[in-house]
């Protein structure tokens, strides 16, 4: 059973890395061994090195034989010309469950490699070996503190996420954690030699602690597999996927990484549409849209309304959720009467883009009669609040922040709002009062992006999700009724 | 002669506020004068007030007609109501330069603004008064400290800006400020009373300080002037354009924010197609081609190579250059050999984007060789260094940033080259030293971005300009041959 071997995989008690390395302070890589250490797993480690008794204080082995005990997790980090022993050792002494580190192999394009790739693989499959990798950073379980790579995330969290490139993982991780995010599993599978994407997402379907999956894909072994999995998974649990080497020149890059055949541009615009997987073209775009569906309930339509300041941001503003598809229903005239009692006419507009500074400058006398308004309005079904900071400052942010915290969530209950701020002038007091206002609001769960063009994407993936699952059940009713009355007749 | 009072108003010797307030220290805003003051405005300042003796320390006059002179510029600052009065003194005292920042006309689209901004059009029309705005920023010119915003830009360099929002005006010109682009004049002009765009433009054209034109455009009064002049000028001095308001809601939007006119997307797609006007979509985006058109010479081609480390990495920037237009020309069997002597298979491509750490960890010996390379190669016109910078970490950072500094410009020559960098761990120290390298290169006149694609488009951007004015020039060439024919047959 694949699930059991890869509950142990992201769970193990124990880990062997052979080819464990002393940490070199002259280079900033920790190596797998160090890596482990340094985030401070939680189980049993046992480096494995031919030549050393210790490695970074910790009593070393000669060969997996002489472990007390079988592992749950082998991880190889030996040249590539190895690799083929040292699968043979671990068949030999009952580890079959193996991270491959050591790139070399098929992505080179080079004979002497791709045959390298096909000896390993003979080995894996004659022996059912369960293979992370080769050529990949492997797996990362920040709850356990499993982490091969230098300094893991921290923030542990119901997100789990799928990645051929090492580098992905760790930058999509990073980053996402910094919006707040918090991650259950990561694996980097590289090419893929035993386990595929498939493999993880029907581990990370069952696994109760992830509800959302992130995935970046280069090759897919069974397409046809992907595409079954991600229709029926994506129902329960959101599937965001970031698909590289579409074009022509991402196809060749491909195959130099990962060895993976990409490409097929049609085929991947039929599989979003067909699947409704979250699609995303870049790693930022997919930790924003992370974000917004970590925390946002279901929109009830693509009406936003944009409160903000700034005639000028207003216009871009209404340009981005135009072009990212989504409305802004103008206010009705009651609500633009009642507007008009707390907001002059010059510098400010009382339609949808709402400009308004004295709302912004004075919230707790201001927001809540202005949110009840847009909690009342039907086809106002999402608010992007748009902060200028600089021109707000130092001293009405901290105010500003806690009325968001507060009056937000309370006035529009059930409604997804994001919050969008810039700052640009040269000034690093007011840098400082933005990232604290920006972590205390992603704290509080309230989804905050630097980039408008962010946060009206985001908005858009969100509805488009929602959406795709509201007309599969209204197809399913369809059909429902349709059977029902087949057996009437 | 319009060219000589915009000449005044934008080197003014002096300069009356009228309206000018005390500053409040509980607000942010300085006010237009307390602005003028704490930006260090080098000419003489006469704050106008009816009710105070003195202004932030600064001796006031009760109307203009107390003033020891005419002024070269005058800024109103006063409610909406009372500008027809003040329009007609200025009139009647020979001050015909004014900037009204006043708002509440026109862009309302109420009845009673709407005849108002028609009351002192009447009045600027009669008395031949030249105005910039109503609803607006004004004018910044670094070099002589006249703003009348809080902090304007310090950077003083050959980029003029001609936005009809005074958001823009400020958002643009401190964003590209970080940038390292310097300023030369910048205009925020509002609804246009008598001055428009293509008045600046003509300005900014024959003005030898300034050398690129970014505009900002939601209305324009006189759109196949404004055609005729980007026409013309953008083959001399590079004019970069963001339209706002092409879409439906942006169309709304603008006629709220400066009451023009706007949509149209076929006349502006005809616009750019024919004008060679470099377009862009946001602030950011104009900000980004500036600094690559103020700094990189003509390419000779669309083929760009991509020096970075990390495959996903890689993958993704094959397929950002191929979404952005740009060539990936693969490397020649000759350059890969040589190219495989130190770079080492696993881990590395050695293909185009190159994928080589060893490079990047050891600039001083390895980097001239393949700089040498590249320069070589008749199809590779282009360079981006993408880095990794967790993976370089803070050690070798300093090393890597000297050798940019050095290397690239010597052995490049004349070759395209930017920087792109991305930091997504958390960690503070690198993030820092990030910051240090970032500057130092932007000092040393090499664009650096914080995103792979906006370095791309960037390029993609720098290459379809300079295509234009190829195009142009054989054109032109091949009509002077034709007539030359004609003639002699």
């Amino acid at each position: 059973m694949i699930s059991s071997d890869l509950d142990k995989m992201f769970n193990p008690r124990s880990v062997a890395v052979i080819g464990a390395k002393q940490i070199d302070p002259k280079t900033p890589y920790l190596g797998m061994f160090g890596s482990l250490q340094q985030y401070g797993f939680k189980g049993r480690m046992y480096p494995i090195n031919t030549k050393l008794t210790e490695v970074n204080g910790v009593k070393a082995y000669s060969d997996l034989s002489q472990l007390p005990e079988p592992v749950d997790l082998v991880i190889v980090s030996v040249p590539a010309p190895y690799v083929p022993e040292v699968l043979r050792d671990c068949a030999g002494t009952g580890n079959t469950r193996i991270h491959i580190f050591t790139a070399g192999f098929k992505e080179t394009g080079e004979p002497r490699a791709l045959a390298l790739q096909k000896e390993i693989e003979t080995i894996a499959l004659q022996h059912h070996l369960k293979v992370v990798g080769p050529n990949c950073m492997g797996i990362c379980v920040p709850e356990i503190r499993l982490g091969t790579w230098n300094n893991p995330v921290e923030k542990v969290g119901p997100v789990s996420f799928i990645s051929q490139s090492g580098g992905h993982a760790q930058d999509f991780s990073n980053y996402a954690s910094k919006l707040g995010v918090g991650f259950c599993k990561i694996v980097s599978y590289g090419n893929a030699l035993t386990l595929d994407s498939t493999n993880f997402l029907e581990y990370f379907a069952q696994d109760p602690k992830t509800r959302i999956i992130a995935m970046y894909l280069e090759g897919v072994a069974d397409s046809r597999k992907l595409f079954t999995l991600v229709r029926e998974i994506n129902k329960i649990k959101p599937v965001i996927i970031l698909k590289g080497g579409l074009t022509e020149a991402g196809k060749k890059a491909v195959a130099s990484h990962t060895g993976s055949l990409a490409g097929q541009e049609q085929f991947w615009n039929a599989f979003f549409r067909q699947t409704g997987a979250i699609r995303a073209y870049s790693l930022e775009e997919m930790a924003h849209t992370t974000l917004a569906m970590l925390h946002l309930q279901p929109p009830r339509g693509r009406g936003v309304t944009v409160m903000g300041t700034g005639g000028g941001i207003v216009v871009a503003a209404s340009d981005v959720c135009s072009r990212a598809g989504l409305e802004l229903p103008p206010f009705s005239k009651t609500m633009q009467k009642a507007l008009r009692k707390f907001v002059p006419e010059a510098g400010n507009m009382i339609k949808n883009p709402l400009d308004a500074q004295p709302i912004i400058m004075e919230p707790e006398q201001l927001m809540p009669e202005t949110l009840d308004m847009i909690y009342d309005a039907p086809d106002l079904n999402m608010v992007i609040l748009s902060l200028h900071m600089d021109w707000i400052g130092p001293v009405a942010t901290p105010r500003l922040t806690a009325a968001i915290k507060t009056l937000f969530p309370a006035h529009l209950k059930d409604k997804p709002f994001v919050v969008c701020w810039r700052q640009t002038r040269n000034d690093p007091e007011m840098e400082m009062v933005c990232r604290k206002m920006e972590s205390e609001l992603l704290d509080a769960g309230i989804p905050v992006y630097r980039n408008f063009e962010h946060a009206a994407d985001s908005l858009s993936r969100l509805s488009g999700y929602h959406e795709f699952l509201a007309k599969q059940k209204s197809f399913m009713a369809g059909s429902a009724e349709t059977s029902e009355m087949r057996l009437a007749s």
